[in-house]
């Protein structure tokens, strides 16, 4: 009985909890930084001590899998039979650096806890992903001997610095991901009021170079006569929104999902206001003529300038035509949107300030997919009721504005339905002091074994 | 006899050559760079030398007059007669700084001699002018016992740093400085081809800063909600010229004075596009729809953004919107238009593109007004007549797209026609090996003699 099973894995957590503190600690000692090149043999102990977790409680096919940064880890179980859902589990290792040192009350790769909470880098962002995961496949497979559904397990090593080399990993690898839904476990457990951001937008960055005269020019002799790269440069950031906002690039908007009635409510009413308008110090107020705050934040796709810069920028004055001038782009994409088109559209519109004079350059970077998961249905029914008789609520679906590239890839390259389940209650994420409640951690370990059983009873 | 003295001052010159290139080296030993704090007592003491020199060959009144950055050198001889006129004669004696040490050939404040070349900073720009005047006054009083006209002299002491506390002064010395005519020796002798710039551009310059949000913000949190302060800065930017290259700022052109036919060709004749091209390493093609080349670079007043800055400037990417952007403007203007109620125009212009949620702020500074020396008359035709008898030509009248700060104060607060007369004739003024040609230098003494004689028979 599937009940009985359920509960025989809770008690295991129940009974095990300074264990698998002990755990936790041993994973979070591994200093698996991704963006500094320094720790790459910590990243990949850190991928090998995973492997070896997985093996140990029954995984098979549990292995270390180079790419040209740092490595996946993968394993599956899959004896629960044809006629049982597969689930592909995604959670990532690698995390941010640890800087400023002199903030944090420990060490960060001592894992250490004070009143209930567990301090340390990665307690929560990402490595609660991963450890709860484990947690609750050894629960589950300790006290039953198998799991209900089929499972795969994909672990990443460089989402905290923008995950550069999964897209042709994901691609290279579509078969052995292949599954029937994908659960990603980056996110947070939040007992009182759980929260899931169903879709994020992607990005598209961009540096364009506007080139001019050779040097350096001397403004009161080539004044007037001779074109200035700030200008053009400032034309092209001029041109980019109309005077209501709107983003200006050719077919901009053609291949943005409308959104019901149900979503935008939902997104307007759990807009935080308040909260936004005293993080940015001023009203929220451009680009109203497009739509709400909530739903230009996170429903429609935008075009920033990161960075400008040209000629004499010290004190005083230089009477100068300078030579060149620089500009960084960053673009927020939706679901629907194709980068490729965007992209295109992009270079297309830089391009034509290119003058007889002047010179422009435009290089563009497609960072990341917008993703979306699935709003309804049973695979998302099945979480909702987990956290329900785990916490006594169901998670307030969001939108968020940020972007999770993988599961814009798997958005793009798979038919797959995504959901999340996520395990870490803490905060100071990318902060010092950042800690995993370690309660909290407990009960996403039993809501986890409850999520598994529910998806296990949807039929394929 | 007018002749007669004219004769026994050019024979003084003649017979004094080597003292006057001692004296020369005397002048060129201090180091006056008024730029720099450090050399403010090289300069005091390089204008109590001048003062003691003009006392030694017969001058009253000479002395130094503190301002609130360096000293001006004044002094007088008055005893020509009521009937005839009274000349200003204006120079400077201070220099630009000398980096690049390790490119000078010899030490730029030990004059030295080579090739029939005197090497020194300033050797030209602008001690020859001060020294220049003092030897032609000194071959006159000494060979005569008198000058032939009422002389005023004042060598100013910061016109390498912009003549930032001229204004002032010479507001409150009007009477004193009053006179039929001023005589600006801060230009080049060249005998076998002579230029004189009669006209020049003024110069206002501006700072333009735009606040946001009270931080840089996150762009995938904000992006659409928040006003970018850098779109708004480049907006500023794109709106100051309209497709032609034309200023937008309102009433910009109403007060340019238009040009005659004969102006125009001698500008457009003059006019040396291969070399002017040569150092842009781009066409001159900016703004051909409203006027030639040379008449845009000399005729029309401009506007240029020197410099602009804001957000992230790094390798990589920075998903922010930017706190702040930065913006440096230097126009351009030309006789006839008033800076005061440009620099309003610009004012009013930048600040039209605050918002309820981005802070517009101007800085202005008006740092020179355009000048304009007389085109023809009698004054003009003295020094034309002295050149034509001491080397064959006479001097091509030119435009300058530059600014000499002095000449634009004297225009606008005297009556008093200008016109000019140079000692120099050498290369590298404000870079390293600076020189003066003393042959050229000696011929333009008796140039300068028979100039001021010239004078002496216009009648008041």
């Amino acid at each position: 009985m599937s009940n009985e099973q359920i509960q025989k894995a809770i008690d295991f957590v129940q009974q095990n909890k300074d264990t698998i503190v002990a755990g936790y600690k041993e994973l979070l000692h591994f200093p698996s930084i991704s963006a500094d090149p320094a720790y790459a043999d910590d990243i990949k102990a850190c991928a090998e001590w995973i492997v070896s977790e997985l093996t140990r409680i029954g995984f098979d096919n549990a292995h270390v899998i180079a790419t040209d940064g740092h490595p996946v880890v993968y394993a599956d179980w899959l004896h629960a039979g044809d006629d049982k859902p597969t689930v592909l589990v995604y959670s990532h290792y690698d995390v941010q650096p640890v800087d400023p040192l002199h903030l944090w009350h420990s060490e960060p790769f001592e894992a250490e806890v004070r009143d209930g909470r567990l301090y340390a880098r990665g307690a929560t962002d990402n490595k609660a992903g991963v450890w709860g995961n484990l947690k609750t496949f050894e629960a589950m497979l300790a006290s039953s001997g198998e799991l209900p559904l089929n499972v795969k397990v994909m672990f990443e090593g460089e989402e905290e610095s923008g995950s550069p080399n999964m897209q042709p990993f994901v691609e290279s690898h579509q078969e052995m991901l292949r599954a029937d839904v994908m659960l990603n476990g980056d996110g947070g457990f939040h007992r009182t009021e759980p929260r899931m951001a169903y879709a994020g937008r992607g990005i598209i960055s961009a540096e364009v170079y506007v080139k001019g005269p050779k040097a350096d020019l001397h403004s009161g002799m080539f004044g007037g006569v001779v074109q200035n790269p700030l200008h053009v440069a400032a034309q092209i950031i001029a041109s980019f929104h109309d005077s209501d906002g709107r983003v200006t690039l050719s077919g901009y908007y053609d291949d943005v999902q409308a959104i019901d009635e149900v979503e935008r409510d939902r997104i307007n009413s759990g807009w935080q206001a308040d909260r936004n308008e005293e993080i940015a110090g001023v009203p929220l107020a451009w680009g109203r003529g497009i739509a709400s705050d909530a739903e230009r934040a996170m429903v429609y796709p935008t075009l920033d300038v990161n960075g400008m810069w040209g000629g004499y920028q010290g004190p005083g004055g230089k009477t100068i035509i300078p030579s060149e001038a620089n500009i960084k782009i960053t673009m927020r994409l939706v679901p629907g949107q194709n980068l490729g088109s965007i992209a295109e559209s992009l270079i297309d519109h830089v391009e034509s300030f290119a003058t007889d004079t002047v010179n422009v350059e435009v290089k563009v970077n497609q960072e990341g997919w917008p993703f979306k998961m699935v709003m309804d249905g049973p695979y998302l029914e099945a979480v909702q009721s987990a956290l329900e008789a785990t916490t006594g609520h169901r998670a307030t679906l969001v939108r968020t504005g940020g972007s999770i590239p993988i599961l814009g890839m798997f958005n793009r390259l798979f038919d797959m339905p995504i959901t999340g389940y996520s395990y870490g209650e803490g905060d100071n994420i990318h902060s010092p002091n950042e800690y995993v409640e370690l309660d909290a951690f407990f009960l996403a370990l039993e809501g986890g074994i409850r999520a598994y059983h529910n998806l296990s009873a949807i039929s394929k």
